[in-house]
């Protein structure tokens, strides 16, 4: 792997270990986080480069795994600590994950040092780290990517306001949930976050809902995507990730960033995220083909029928 | 009046006085109920037949604008006592309604007396009330309409959880919410409730998602129906049943029961709900015309194309 990295985007974030118990059984100390989640997905439509930090108890098999899906590991570091690891649980309501413990370990400390050979790429994916860390990630790339997704919570939105106002100008995307954009702008409607995150910058805001799908609006346009009716929802983690990376790797192979591309995205995004919700960690993700993603993409044809 | 009503379909439920705060404004002893949201809802496509009871202190005023807008109110009782009244209040997220007071008044008593000329209509919808009442409206009815729409709520599902079923067995479709579908079942799976409900008796299921719109499940076909993004939600009561009484009201003129024209009706439905939201009472509804549904109708097209 000397010379140049030929990947056709870069996705930051959180490479974890994760105990999730939900109503349907348990897995511990899985494959997670965010950067695993998001490349994976993505590496369904192009080849990711992964920017992230694992400890020495982290198995090697995983990155075994990671490698032969053809994801680029140039920007792992590999710390001497502990990795990432984040223990919770699922009830009824498999829409609220609730933690048990979070153990940042060498994720505490981690900057993201953005390999030289990925620092012109024009597809860049900016998981859930602080926002300063996120925006630093921004500052090294040599030039301004053509579209920089990102993804935040909750945490940093009451805590670091700024900074998260400022990754919604930096970024073309910031991924929110729909309780997310209305915190961020003290408002009970969706509708109304998504218009002032347009003010902010952007041509267009997108918006996450779960199950029940996503939204995209532009100054005069609006886009539903609907959620994929799962007949089992075993482990929703990483779902959003999926959606995220899902919709960066699409792009990265259409670049036009036409709507009618964006809306695609979305769809491909539902599909695969729809895969991962229904397996623990990776499981189901690592048994797909992208035929399969195909045909539930044409599946949602039908399901918007009118 | 005399002979023959010629109404199109009956719609059974309460009419009431409501005030409702939200943090929009505020509603003081405000037309509302079920039958009466429902009655003109469906009033934009067919002439309903009103079965409910109002006190002595229901403004005549109201009564008159309903005659107006083309409603039968042979079926509704004048009763001495004090009209159903409710209270309650929106915070933050308009999704719940919060309950100050409710005062049954001369509804407590209420058995719903269908007018002869009503009893051989092939379209009815059955608004909240207690099950067993629904299902006596069902037993005066001379045949069995058609189509049969009914509603229900959380406390007659946790309290007469077996009349609950048995009006599932009895309707075309009874209008379910997410959580009331999931508390009927048990089960923390839309769709499992869905398909629940389709091994009770029916061909089709239909569940309402509030803002998120609506989705229908037969056994091999789904739809989603998106909400409708609106920018101002002033005061949402009333919008489940503005929904399912445009949905009988569209399905009385299209009287082919195919999923294809469901579809239509769950779309023109939401059409119709969201002016409902939009405006306290009645208030937008009374505003709009049926070009301005058809408008929104259109809308949704482009809402999910991709």
């Amino acid at each position: 792997m000397f010379g140049v990295s030929m990947v056709d985007l870069v996705i930051v974030g959180s490479v974890a270990l994760d105990t999730v118990k939900t109503p349907f059984g348990i897995a511990e100390r899985a494959l997670g986080g965010s950067a695993t989640y998001a490349s994976y997905s993505a590496s369904f439509f192009a080849k990711p480069g992964i920017v992230g930090i694992v400890g020495a108890d982290f198995p090697q098999e995983h990155l075994n795994m990671l490698s032969k899906r053809n994801i680029d590991l140039e920007g792992i570091e590999k710390s001497e600590g502990k990795t990432f690891f984040w223990e919770g649980y699922y009830e009824y309501d498999m829409n609220e994950a609730h933690t048990v413990k979070t153990e940042l370990n060498c994720f505490a400390d981690f900057k993201p040092k953005i390999p030289d050979s990925y620092k012109n790429k024009d597809f860049l994916f900016l998981g859930n780290i602080h926002p300063s860390l996120q925006l630093d990630v921004l500052d090294q790339m040599e030039k301004r990517p053509k579209l920089v997704i990102s993804d935040t919570m909750n945490f940093w939105i009451k805590s670091e306001r700024d900074k998260v106002i400022e990754l919604v100008r930096e970024s073309d995307i910031v991924l929110f949930n729909e309780g997310e954009a209305r915190m961020l702008f003290s408002t009970p409607s969706t509708i109304k976050a998504a218009r002032e995150i347009l003010k902010l910058n952007s041509d267009l805001a997108i918006i996450k809902q779960g199950e029940h799908g996503s939204v995209l609006f532009t100054k005069d346009s609006h886009f539903s995507a609907p959620g994929y009716p799962l007949e089992e929802v075993r482990d929703p983690t990483g779902a959003g990730d999926t959606f995220a990376g899902a919709m960066i790797g699409y792009l990265s192979q259409h670049p036009e960033l036409t709507e009618s591309n964006y809306r695609k995205a979305m769809i491909y995004a539902s599909a695969v995220a729809s895969h991962t919700a229904e397996g623990f960690s990776l499981s189901k993700l690592q048994e797909i083909s992208i035929e399969q993603i195909n045909a539930r993409f044409n599946e949602f044809r039908k399901i918007v029928e009118f």
